[in-house]
């Protein structure tokens, strides 16, 4: 194996146990000795990667939107429901988005690391899909885009706390399904609205579409370069 | 001042102080001793309020529901509307709300803490609004309230959270109105939609209707008996 491909797959190996330990202990607790238990690497390793704790966190917090990415679609609100179902079924299985999440949601992040971050990135990328949605037709008149996607982000947000609060996400899809529902109707032109698929199941067509099965984890090489 | 009633602010004391120590340090970073400090109380007046950590947290999870409370209105979507306004606006002021709100919001809570409560509780609250509603004849015919409801109090939980990360919940007024102007349409029947008013100082204004200010925290005593 080239010697930058092995750098390339220990960088991974350290993200995932450092997604996995964050989201079992959130950023205080967390320690760098328990992610070297974890990924099994040297310290040496580690630090080449990630001179901190801070910086690991920050890498960790940085995977949410590639772990969104989903196939384009014709009617690009339909595109955006995809996202939310997609992310929503990858939260499920996916250590490292788990974790991306909580350092996300928790406020314990230290002032070094902008776990705000994922918001503002999360409303810059899906507010371009809303831009192509609007400029095709598909919106009604009223949709503000932006202010629209940073409610869809902030929701979803909480949608998949209280999911996860309660049910530990195992509902997470249905209530994905019930935020679109109220949703839509003050989004999408009525044409639009009836042909929009937002069955709790969707994540999981559209993910096998692209044969991405639940056991496998996303391919992180995209973002892991 | 009759023994009782030294009880009754000493335990308000030492719940506000833990609330703001919650809020500023998360449940892992928090120790009792912090609190005491905060508090000025003695540890042995602590312990016979809160024999532990988890029952300080506990107790501080569990005021949110009161601070939530609003004068009754004739429309019913309106006394839901102003119980999330009112929340918002006491959630800037009041040290132990956000201490509340972060322990609800972490996932740092360890076993023996139900931080998922105040999402059930508020759910099971509002819920009683939402059916006397329906009872009214505000709601469309497709509004299930039970599902309405916990979607209202996820996504709550989801805005306040990015208005905390993006503005240190400056724009709260504003993202709150903006979810009622999404949500509102899938929900209120024509004739009453127009009626309700969700303009982002909607809080303030039901708070100064009966004599709250913003200097003033709300009244504690009601469920520190």
């Amino acid at each position: 194996m080239a010697r930058q491909e092995r750098a390339i797959r220990t960088r991974r190996v350290i993200l995932e146990a450092a997604g996995a330990v964050f989201d079992e202990h959130g950023y205080t607790a967390t320690t760098i000795s328990m992610v070297l238990e974890r990924a099994e690497v040297t310290k040496g390793a580690l630090y080449f990667h990630f001179p901190s704790k801070e910086s690991l966190a920050q890498a960790v917090l940085d995977v949410q939107i590639p772990l969104g990415a989903v196939p384009p679609q014709p009617c690009k609100l339909q595109e955006l429901v995809d996202v939310t179902f997609v992310f929503g079924r990858r939260l499920l299985h996916n250590s490292l988005l788990k974790g991306s999440v909580r350092l996300a949601v928790d406020q314990c992040a230290p002032p070094g690391v902008d776990h705000s971050g994922p918001f503002r990135q999360w409303a810059d990328h899906l507010v371009v899909v809303l831009e192509q949605a609007r400029d095709q037709g598909e919106l009604l008149p009223t949709v503000e885009p932006r202010q629209t996607v940073e409610l869809l982000v902030g929701a979803f947000a909480g949608v998949q706390l209280m999911s996860r609060a309660l049910t530990d996400r195992a509902d997470l899809a249905e209530r994905i399904s019930v935020l679109w529902g109220h949703l839509l109707p003050s989004i999408a032109v009525p044409g639009v609205l009836t042909g929009i698929d937002r069955d709790p199941d969707r994540g999981l067509r559209v993910l096998a579409a692209i044969g991405e099965s639940d056991d496998e984890q996303a391919d992180l090489d995209l973002f892991c370069r």
